[in-house]
């Protein structure tokens, strides 16, 4: 037995995100729709663009180890996704609906920035330059709409949701 | 009616995370159980030990808004959980566990950097002072942990998880 080496557990991750990803394509279009600020709606939007090109991404870092592009169940996701619509329910034409449904985005964000620093970290340990680029772009993509919601919260979202409607 | 408003919102994801808290100190002895490499054994202690103080900090921010400590099941945890449990056994014995196990690990530093990220700016926004120092304390020693696995997994982990057993 030659025993599972970091490819395999690479292999593993990447599908976990892969599921991840294409779970978050369903999961923005509700949460654009709940939103009632122009700005989380156009940032949820911008960044269902965005997932459309991570996507795409991962289906090239799939072909660069020669593996089909499949995901497996991805229980992380599935219990963060739930805890957003949970706040979509109890929190429905609340004054702190935003202020909630932008956690829950940030919650998605930092769950698919602790995966792709972890992939793009073992993408450069097994010597796939390439398939490192890929992922730290993601990265990148991940981090800076994780700072973008942070500033709409403090602009925006937090200061209406104290008002009561 | 007045409407749900911060206040209230601040309350439920207090709950969260002071289950994922507990679901957490659950969790890490395990981790360190199953970890072969004894930096990573006693990073998972010195946790262990800060998710002690995580706990309590939390109840004192229970008792600033004279509410009674108490969680409520954190679907986000669970899931996060659940798939460093999976690794756990999928990887049981394999070169790559480690690496798995600190990845896993780096997940729920990041759900729990993000909750707290916001819970701290929540608490500012609703005036709520001593509540954001002690949130505070526990996002920056939670960023450290992260910080410290990092460091782990590109001078140990990482590597050996290359080499067939």
């Amino acid at each position: 037995m030659a025993g599972k080496t970091l490819d395999a557990l690479f292999y593993e991750t990447l599908k976990d995100i892969y599921y991840a990803e294409r779970k978050i394509l369903k999961a923005l279009p509700k949460m654009k729709r709940a939103a009632h600020s122009e700005q989380l709606k156009a940032a949820f939007d911008k960044h269902l663009h965005e997932t459309e090109g991570h996507v795409e991404r991962l289906q090239q870092v799939f072909e660069i180890i020669g593996k089909r592009a499949q995901g497996k169940t991805c229980d992380a996701i599935e219990g963060i996704v739930a805890e957003g619509e949970e706040i979509m329910e109890e929190f429905k034409g609340e004054p702190a609906l935003d202020a909630g449904l932008l956690a829950a985005a940030q919650a998605v964000e930092h769950y698919e920035i602790t995966r792709y620093g972890t992939l793009k970290r073992w993408a450069e340990v097994l010597g796939m330059k390439d398939a490192a680029k890929l992922l730290d772009a993601t990265l990148q993509e991940e981090s800076m709409t994780d700072s973008a919601l942070t500033k709409i919260a403090d602009q925006v979202v937090n200061s209406k949701a104290l008002k009561a409607a």
